[in-house]
């Protein structure tokens, strides 16, 4: 029998690292570890995939998805709807992976709601003023882009104590140490792992 | 300001490798970490050094603990008594470390209501034949006493659900590296880093 898997939710303010730090958490659990795949109503381009970069569905689909109260979040920009789907989650997590899924910190509440088993860590920059120099630092964003930015970090910043875990990411390399840690402990905690013990008890008196 | 240090527990049946392991984790973290010394009315032997192989008191001191209600344990064997006194695992843990305490499984639980904070680890074997296997390998011990030793490992497995972590000693690196992982994961948590998030948001606006 597979161990139930793990859905580990990563939240953060924009500019935290969150994608750095999730992709390379996954490259170092290997097959065990699989990016939650979002759901769009938006067509395939280029070489896009189905089930890889997004699933792409009708508005119909994605409609049902939403009135089944089967999407984690959703949101709509332009005339296309993006959001994230239960159903694949669940499917994996059966399989006994784990499951990242690199959310919005205002999603995180829905996803509590819907999947509380679900481990969710809060990631965030060590200071406002480093958070300031990193979103500066990718030089895409105007002054005004970068202080309403920041503005939205700070709010995001105080929904921190909702999460199980909160990582500081300082030093990157420590706050990938940090996050495979989170899982690998995730996995042991007792309601996962009780299981186990009768295993070892009851194979004993077979 | 320091951060307040982490009280890990680690039971399990005897026989299970808790002191193989503990002394392996230790190695590893370094000076953060320290394993909790015992009290004992017995008289210092040959080169052992009070505060490292015991603290050394008299039976007026160790009564002085007990009454106190400042023992997480303690037991009398023969004339003399050993127990674990709270107040050096307070300053250690005032002082930032992580203290893992080796304890019997039936201490667990007023460990649980001293020092509630305390995270706490049950070390169990892959099954009861390989831990018979591992009595039997000491070589010191009659078949009858590793019989009674499987009866109480037994009894004490049903003691598992109490704890917060289930670590399975299957392959002794993998428990090593369980182990260190609750260390890290247990100090990323919510209510222990929380006040870093204050610090990140008060820094800015002063």
């Amino acid at each position: 029998m597979n161990d139930k898997g793990l859905l580990l939710v990563v939240s953060g303010p924009s500019g935290c690292g969150k994608d750095t730090i999730i992709s390379k958490v996954l490259d170092r659990i290997g097959d065990e570890g699989f990016l939650s795949v979002s759901m769009t109503t938006r067509p395939m381009r280029g070489d896009e995939q189905n089930g890889v970069h997004y699933y792409f569905v009708t508005e119909d689909e994605f409609r049902r998805n939403v009135e089944a109260d089967r999407m984690l979040e959703y949101a709509q920009y332009g005339k296309n709807y993006y959001g994230t789907p239960v159903g694949p989650i669940e499917t994996l997590l059966q399989q006994g992976k784990t499951v990242i899924l690199n959310i919005e910190v205002t999603g995180g509440k829905n996803v509590r709601r819907l999947m509380p088993e679900a481990v969710e860590v809060f990631l965030a920059p060590p200071s406002l003023q480093v958070l300031e120099q990193r979103l500066k630092g990718r030089g895409t964003e105007t002054d005004e882009a970068v202080a309403h930015r920041l503005s939205i970090a700070k709010e995001e910043l105080m929904h921190a104590c909702d999460y199980d875990y909160i990582v500081i990411n300082d030093v990157l390399e420590d706050a990938v140490e940090d996050l495979l840690a989170i899982i690998r402990a995730s996995k042991l905690i007792k309601d996962r792992t009780i299981h186990k013990i009768c295993e070892v008890i009851n194979y004993a008196e077979s």
